[in-house]
């Protein structure tokens, strides 16, 4: 593993001039709930609305031409695809995109909205490795991995980056846990630059193999998942554990209760749409898994694509 | 009438403390949609969750202190009311506020959580200051009126002015228009700063007293109002009316259906939480109500107060 400062500077530079460098907010009403300061680092804002436009970018972008030319494929719940489709399609190349069959609307409409050429499978992780390993032998194209593949994550790493050059002194940096592409690249990122931050993993219970496995010290993959946190319903990757296990100081986890009142809270105060995973890390402050009174906390709110006909405090409550 | 480009740039001299410098924010999909360039003003996310933080506070901040000691007061069926409630509080002075009984509730939270004393009235305009004129009898506080005091226009023009410092060669400026503060500070100030710049207002055409009045040269208040858009249900003031004939290129109305849809997709594709009044100028780009193509268009969107549990796409749908 060489991921590095350098490889996620060199990321941050390649990926400029095609992603936004979002803004980071904060909301007096959130800090005087919690005693701290919060500063949300607004992913939701980002290209394709979510994070994940970073490390797809780097990837597509660090292939040599003649690797380029066939075209990249992955296998995606949403972010990752979108975002994989929208940098193939700057760079004029095809993506070939697999996609569980239960993946969100909004998010398979974005796909296709950036000419991303779609294959359903079943939504299991054999079934989506498969399919996508046929279509790699069919096309030669070069798989980018949602989050074990270097490039991916040094692009990650660059939300963090920005962070710590927009706010300084921060004192903890969260993030929500999928694969661990994300958390990889904010560690990396963080603990370079400001080795005295804690990075904090934040996972929903219903969900939660990357805290288990943190605390194993080995993978330990779930045989069933039930969260409404559709982008971190994965299991964490072996090289993103590894990580983690190095440089990560915590792991956990929170209710679906606390993630629907933090995506509700978050909207209501803040005025911005997050989808339910980028509230997990504020679920965490909610649900008071870790202290972060008087200490000054970066949140990477990881993406805003979500189905606004079906929120999901309005669905719990029935009918307005 | 003393508001011009120097008293806007004192308000902002004198507010700047206390206010956000809001972003702007752009999107690819509503460029692509309307063939123009739009620079979202995101005023949603200024302090009180609307641009009336900026005319409040001027207000309160230009008063002498023994005026200030005798406390404000005013009438408004919402974010003006939570607005010189907060600014009240920055001072350490008491604010009355005047509200029709039928404000959204999430407006009268606010005004609460600042410490405003409120007072209910029946929903019309003469209950509104008939009531604000018996607190002021009573407790001497000075009137800061929501759209037709000086130095409320002098802060509501401050958006403009950082809006222009924010983007260069703007075409168009759009705002909603209600009791016509926004559209009266916006006009000076970019009118002043970039005379070939078109200013619009953008009405309900439920609520179009404004454009009515625009194109008669007088004001003509309506009987009966209709619109989802709570925050342009006031009729335009007598000084903003004149501001507008001096200052203003038009004046266009919108449907319903249009807020409604303008409001979805601009939570959808920008990710951010805008209330209806704030969708208004959106709706009038959907509906074609001003050419834009080509164009660099700045667009102030008002304010983010929404109550989250009643969405009007969610609400004519029925349950999701």
């Amino acid at each position: 593993m060489s991921l590095d400062l350098s490889s996620i500077q060199a990321a941050h530079a390649r990926i400029r001039p095609h992603i936004i460098r979002t803004p980071v907010l904060t909301n007096a009403r959130l800090n005087a709930a919690c005693g701290g300061q919060l500063f949300f680092k607004c992913e939701n804002l980002q290209k394709a609305g979510a994070f994940k436009a970073r490390g797809a970018t780097n990837a597509v972008f660090s292939l040599a031409d003649v690797e380029a030319l066939r075209g990249v494929a992955t296998h995606s719940s949403g972010n990752h695809a979108a975002a994989l489709a929208r940098a193939a399609k700057l760079r004029g190349i095809p993506a070939h995109i697999v996609m569980p069959s239960n993946s969100a609307r909004p998010k398979i409409r974005m796909v296709e909205a950036y000419g991303g050429k779609i294959t359903f499978c079943e939504p299991t992780q054999a079934a989506r490795e498969a399919a996508c390993a046929r279509i790699i032998e069919e096309t030669l194209a070069t798989l980018v991995h949602p989050f074990e593949d270097e490039r991916v994550m040094a692009g990650q790493g660059t939300a963090a980056l920005e962070l710590l050059e927009q706010v300084p002194d921060l004192d903890y940096v969260l993030c929500p846990v999928g694969g661990g592409g994300l958390l990889g690249g904010t560690a990396v990122a963080a603990k370079a630059l400001a080795p005295s931050i804690r990075v904090i993993g934040t996972e929903p219970a219903g969900a939660d193999d990357a805290a288990r496995s943190f605390r194993a010290g080995q993978r330990l993959p779930l045989t069933s998942v039930n969260t409404i946190a559709d982008g971190l319903r994965t299991t964490i990757g072996e090289p993103n554990l590894a990580l983690a296990l190095r440089l990560v100081d915590d792991v956990v986890t929170v209710s679906e209760a606390a993630i629907v009142a933090a995506m509700h809270m978050i909207w209501d105060a803040v005025k911005i749409v997050i989808e339910p995973s980028a509230a997990v890390p504020y679920a965490a402050i909610m649900e008071r898994r870790l202290d972060v009174s008087r200490r000054r906390v970066g949140i990477i709110l990881s993406g805003g694509n979500v189905d606004l006909d079906h929120l999901p405090w309005i669905a719990k409550k029935g009918t307005p």
